[in-house]
C-alpha cells in the first residue's frame, strides 16, 4: 500500500467524498461512507462490503497503520491535508479516516434467514426512522453476536453515514434485509420457524418470563408508535417489567435488554 | 395562566432565551433551559426545579394547554410567533416550547445518600463526558427507578440542554450530586452501606450470577477508559456476558441491561 497525495480538491479521484452532507442526504448510487477508524477496523475485518478506496488526514497517517494494514492491498488510499480534506468533504473531518464502500446487490429476507444456523438470533425492526436508533440496535446486535438484522421498507438505512458511525461499524458487519411490509417481514420469520418476541411496553409476558426457544426473532416498534396492532395481536408480546412513573427506556436501551435475554452464550 | 405576547425578540422578559446555543457553552449562571413537551410534563410533574419562565410558539399553545396546565400558577407563559422565537434563540426552534428553570443549591453525596430508602438503588457515573451518554444513563435510571445519582467531578452536567432533551426529562427528576474523585464517590457509598457493582467488560462475575443485596450502587466508567484502575482493584467487578468478536455495548445500553438485572420490582 503506498499512499496517494491529493493535493487539488477537485482531483477526479476523491470526486465520491465531495460534499459529504448533501450528499448524505439525496443518497449515493450503490456506495457508502466509512468514518473513523473503530469502524474501518470493523469494515475490513468483516469483509462484507467491497472497499472502493481510503481517504485519510496526512498528520493521521501514521497512527492508522494498523488499520490501514487491513485494508485489501489494491483498494488505493488517498492522503491529504486538513484544509484539502476538509474543502473536499465540504466540512471539517476530524475522525482522520474515511473509506468509500460498496453496496452490495440486495437481498431478499428469504435468502437471508435460509441459510441461518439452528439456535439462530435475529434482530428485526419496524418503523425505526431515526438514524441513531438503527445504529445503536446494530450496534447491540453485533454485541449480542445477531445473525441477521431484519427492516421493514419504512426503516430508515442502516449504511447512511450516520447509522455506520453510532453503530461502531456493526452495520458493517451483521448483515440484513428489508423484507416489505411489516406483516410481510413477520411471515418471512414464520416460514423460517422462528420464535418471534414482540417488545411491546404493555406485553403480555415479561421478559424474564420466557421461555426458550431454538430460533428467536426479537421484534422492535418505533418508539412513537410501537409495533402496528396487526402484529401485537398475531404475536407474542412481552415487556421489560420497569417504572410505570416514567415515559419508557428508548428503543435501543430495550433492545440490548431483550438482546440480553436472548443471549446464547 | 395567561399567555403574554412577545413582538420583540429584545423584549427584556426574553432576555435568559437569547444565543441559546452560544449560552449552552459558556454556561448559564444557576439556570438551564428545558426543551419540548414531554420534557417540560416530567419538569412540572416531578416540581424538583423552580420555573422561571416558559416561552411557546404561537401555532403550538392550543396543543401545548395540558402542559401548560401543570406549570405552577404563578409562572409567565411567553408566547411568540415562529420569526421572533428563532430570533430570540438564534436558530431554528422546531419543538415549540421552552422552559428556563433555575438550578437548585448544590448538594453534596452525603445528603444525597442519607434518606434513601433501605432497598435504595443508585446509579454512579464516573468520567461520563458525553452529553448523550449521561442523557440516555439517566433516561434509563429513571425507567427503573433508580432512585439517585452520584457523579465524580470529570462527568459532564446533567442540566446541559442535550442532556436534559436526551434524558426525557429523568435529569430533572431522578435527583444527583456530584461527589468530587472517582475515589471519594466509592468512598461515599461505602459510608451509607451500598454494594457497589462495578461494571466492566473484563469483569470478575457475570452480572447474570450476582447475589442479591438490599442498597445497590450500579458504578459504570467511560466508554474509552472504563473505571479507574483503583476501584477496579477494590471493588467486586461484573461483566455483561456478550460476543468477544465485537467491541463492545455503548456505556448507556450496558447501564439499560445492568438496572434491569438490579431492578427491585
Amino acid at each position: 500500500m503506498q499512499p496517494v497525495p491529493i493535493v487539488d480538491p477537485d482531483d477526479p479521484r476523491v470526486e465520491a467524498y465531495h460534499a459529504i452532507r448533501e450528499r448524505d442526504l439525496i443518497g449515493r448510487q450503490g456506495m457508502f461512507i466509512a468514518e473513523g477508524k473503530v469502524v474501518l477496523n470493523v469494515l475490513f475485518a468483516a469483509k462484507r462490503y467491497e472497499v472502493f478506496s481510503v481517504l485519510v488526514l496526512e498528520s493521521r497517517l501514521a497512527g492508522m497503520a494498523e488499520t490501514l494494514s487491513r485494508a485489501p492491498a489494491h483498494v488505493p488510499v488517498y492522503v491529504a491535508s486538513q484544509a484539502v480534506m476538509d474543502k473536499i468533504a465540504g466540512f471539517h473531518i476530524h475522525r482522520g479516516i474515511l473509506a468509500l464502500g460498496r453496496r452490495g446487490p440486495e437481498i431478499g429476507p428469504d435468502e437471508l434467514l435460509l441459510n441461518l444456523p439452528d439456535n439462530a438470533l435475529v434482530v428485526a425492526m419496524v418503523g425505526i426512522s431515526n438514524h441513531d436508533n438503527v445504529g445503536s440496535i446494530f450496534r447491540n446486535a453485533a454485541s449480542f453476536n445477531a445473525d441477521a438484522v431484519l427492516l421493514d421498507q419504512t426503516c430508515c438505512d442502516p449504511l447512511y453515514r450516520k447509522s455506520i458511525r453510532v453503530s461502531v461499524g456493526a452495520a458493517l458487519k451483521v448483515p440484513f434485509a428489508y423484507a416489505g411490509s411489516a406483516e410481510a417481514l413477520s411471515q418471512a420469520l414464520d416460514r423460517h420457524g422462528f420464535r418471534q418476541v414482540a417488545l411491546a411496553p404493555k406485553g403480555k409476558h415479561e421478559i424474564t418470563s420466557l421461555p426458550p426457544a431454538k430460533k428467536n426473532a426479537l421484534l422492535l416498534g418505533s418508539e412513537g408508535d410501537g409495533l402496528p396492532p396487526h402484529l401485537i395481536q398475531r404475536l407474542d408480546t412481552v415487556r421489560i417489567p420497569m417504572s410505570d412513573s416514567f415515559d419508557s427506556l428508548n428503543v435501543a436501551a430495550a433492545s440490548a435488554i431483550a438482546l440480553h435475554r436472548l443471549w446464547r452464550g
